[in-house]
């Protein structure tokens, strides 16, 4: 039985992060989406809702992925979780170095822990939840890059702010 | 039941390509090293070579890898083995954006076949098989690069160019 | 009036390629496809070939768009054809570092001739004249990576070859 | 006729940033500098300064050149400016992803804008305001890196910062 | 008598920077470390706290390297020292354009000053300072990539941390 | 004392070349320029004339530089000439992780040979021998790439070419 580990900020849920979840789901037998819980003051949806926003977003046929809150180190998540594998998407190549550094200390720490990447595909390269954010924030909608009830959620919170 | 390609050309095969394998073993049910069966005059050592050197070099505990010579496309030889992931090594930077190029062009022609990437240990980054192979020609044993085993066989490969 | 080339092999033609001469067709008032006229034996197709199969692709609305060969340095075209501008493709970062490099090399011999650099549209990055040849020599079909007339072409091409 | 927007901070203007607006004159009918509406705080010059700058650094040849400020999205200028170019430099490979990057989300937004990219020239590649701020900070001079103009403004600000 | 400047923030001293000014040592005459005087709120170890961990760490035989403190640019500071070499450690790619840029800016601003680059050890590759801090600060000690004093010191501070 | 080999294959030498061995010559008690003496038909010319280039374009000033021909690893010629130092120089980022592999290699084979690098100079980032060649083949002179000895013998070597 290999359980894995998918951990991320997820700040909003692309159709990037949830394809590599499902495409994870199929190779290993339990899948755990590791929603890292910082302070809510630096994002945009608190730990719960993004929580949320990844279960409704998972298709019905996918089940063994489930979804935690986590802080601290991923490798301490994992060893908690009594998972061996850390899930990672490459989008693009700066992703690399930053994933290389990472996982040689995360192989330092945690010998038994080993990281798996997967590239996005096609449709998600240089899909970035930083890039949603900053467009939204100036008013376009990119209906076609997150989720349907993500893209609800970042309207909701785009009217509240206007109001706000 | 996952099963997994690891394909290359294994020319020869170094102590990074034995640490992937290994590590792949323990992520999948089934591992199969597949040996490119390139025109041996390219090569160093021929396939059925190459293939030996791979099965005397795999640990005794590891007993879910097997090896097969291959031509054509991996894709091909993972439907042929019905394997749904291919497994990659990436060593440097530059491995990335063939792998990425790959991966784009793999996943066009074989939606159902995943492609899993392992970043290589610390001590067998930036090892290549290539730099083994020109600095051996050289006259330079690089022991601790490959597996005893392929280590005598360059060493017999040596004496015997030096003879003929 | 300005007037610009878009040189290169074009072996074959693919849909990333016709995507930036069309762009680049809105962009400025002519643009010459240069059809790089190397020794047959290199390429798939030979020069004529390529330039045919350019004109049959290009859309029919598109009337500023013509198709030339050439040999020799693309900044001599230039000056030949009264074009004060080179249109080239990024499609990776791999293809950046040898443009600059080019590009350095261009305005010290042409400080006359600006290059200008289109990115790939999504669907094309990382698309490739040498990997199409390469997966369809392996006996695979990519309709959705070069335009109809050019798959047609590689279709026969390959039937001329079984037979040969 | 081709109206192209060449936007940024130009905080401060630089010899690699005039360099390419004068090189984006002969490539279009008209260019608009946008000058990035930010908060002061976070910036050494005013936009209202930063425009100036801009306007009298303009060789006096160069007829069709505008300077305008901006907030927001770069295509909804290009929108309101009815501009179908926007017109980038690269400096740095660095650049290069996030340029890439920015161009897929914005031909997402605003598949009617083209991005255009002129590679620095050889005396201004991986010349950027924010070294000169540093360097210009710890009491160096770089008058060869932006124009008189330019370098004059500096020396007067940095006088004021020594007596305030 | 060449003498070499050694500059950066050291916080922490890793067993990469400690390797590097051993290596350096044996290059030149006389190796200078500089340790950056940055105001303590942003760093874990003031700079007296930084120039005593390297004074300690520095192995017995190696006579030629001296610590100090130092602001502003690196090029005063060797101007001051009569030191005409800087020497740089080359980590990762991503260290390899910055170093480029700052190497450029430098020698506008100090033609005589020459920078030397040695790229890491194998076991040092990747390893950063920022990666230490940011790990140790979730628990985790990292014994193997700082001198055996400064891991001392990273525990104490902690302990302080802790009970503060 | 420190003696530093500065290796390549020099097929012509460039300013850069020469820029790099004058820049070492200052840091270096003795620097020895290693011409590699490969096979003739695959340079443009023999080792020997390279050597002479080298020797002729060398400022007068500059006493601490010879030049030798070699073959075989750098390192094993290091030792022969009782060298501890490799100078190489990095005109591009795709330069890097190459002499990063090397330099991991080569502190394999001989932990006691060094090697320093040093970044082109600003007027020659990005020049290279092999593009030097190319246009240099293809009718145009680029005088101020190469030292004015060089330029000569490559005009010779072209009325010959034309000749013959």
């Amino acid at each position: 039985m290999v359980r894995a580990i998918y951990p991320g900020s997820f700040d909003p849920l692309t159709l990037g992060h949830l394809d590599i979840a499902v495409r994870a789901s199929k190779l290993f037998d339990e899948v755990i989406v590791a929603v890292y819980d910082a302070p809510p003051k630096r994002l945009l949806f608190e730990t719960e809702e993004r929580m949320a926003l990844w279960r409704e977003a998972l298709p019905p046929g996918v089940t063994n992925v489930s979804v935690v809150p986590y802080k601290g180190l991923t490798v301490d998540l994992a060893h908690q979780f009594d998972a061996s594998v850390l899930v990672r998407g490459l989008r693009a190549l700066s992703d690399f170095e930053y994933e290389l550094e990472m996982n040689l200390t995360n192989r330092r720490m945690a010998p038994d822990i080993e990281s798996v990447f997967l590239m996005s595909s096609h449709e998600y390269l240089y899909l970035s939840s930083t890039r949603i954010k900053e467009v939204w924030g100036l008013g376009h909608k990119l209906a076609d890059m997150v989720p349907a009830n993500v893209n609800r959620a970042l309207t909701e919170r785009l009217q509240q702010t206007d109001r706000g």
